[in-house]
């Protein structure tokens, strides 16, 4: 039987920051929630565009070109190859689509690299 | 430079139901956004799977062994071969996922299938 996924449900599970849970998986991608606060690493994904949802709070997205504040009830979408570094002045829960391929750290190994992501 | 999407902004700049609209394209996806109310048609998709989130009031996902009721800040996967029909007793808007090959209406052509999905 197919459920509906509640996210502010799945989100309240767990309290780490930049530590993307798996909340659903379709065709190659993952649906994916993580709860962000303060600075991530600039990357970026050689083949795969990224979406970010902002479910709570407010995400800044900066770009090598400047930056993109993204609000309650917005979503961005990073192209492949486009640098990029999510941050977080205040804790924010973000929904993201990634091929199921995607490391969320793109082409950077960094102490910020998860490479088992769990669901939640 | 990349831009933020405001969902809000952009239901509310249509008013036809079952007319889902573009917002974003990532990887071999479109976001797409759709006002929907009444009842759709029983169709299953033969190859991909799809997302519904409800942005906006309640869906009731019907599938040949049962109901699922998905509210605001849900979502529901519907996977490929399933049969489902969206509900919506009172007006809903969501947010799909969908590959591009996706047509809305699945293995059915009826009066409801728009082939030019038009960018909102």
């Amino acid at each position: 039987m197919l459920e509906a996924v509640n996210i502010a449900q799945k989100l309240a599970k767990f309290d780490e920051h930049w530590s993307p849970r798996i909340a659903g998986e379709l065709n190659d991608c993952y649906i994916k929630l993580a709860r962000i606060k303060g600075e991530f690493v600039w990357h970026h994904h050689d083949d795969e565009d990224e979406l970010f949802l902002v479910i709570k709070g407010r995400l800044t997205m900066k770009l090598r070109d400047g930056d993109v504040e993204v609000g309650e009830g917005e979503f961005i979408i990073v192209p492949k190859g486009v640098e990029h570094k999510p941050v977080a002045e205040d804790e924010c829960h973000i929904m993201l689509l990634e091929p199921k391929t995607t490391l969320h750290t793109g082409n950077v190994e960094s102490e910020r690299t998860v490479t088992d992501q769990p669901w939640v």
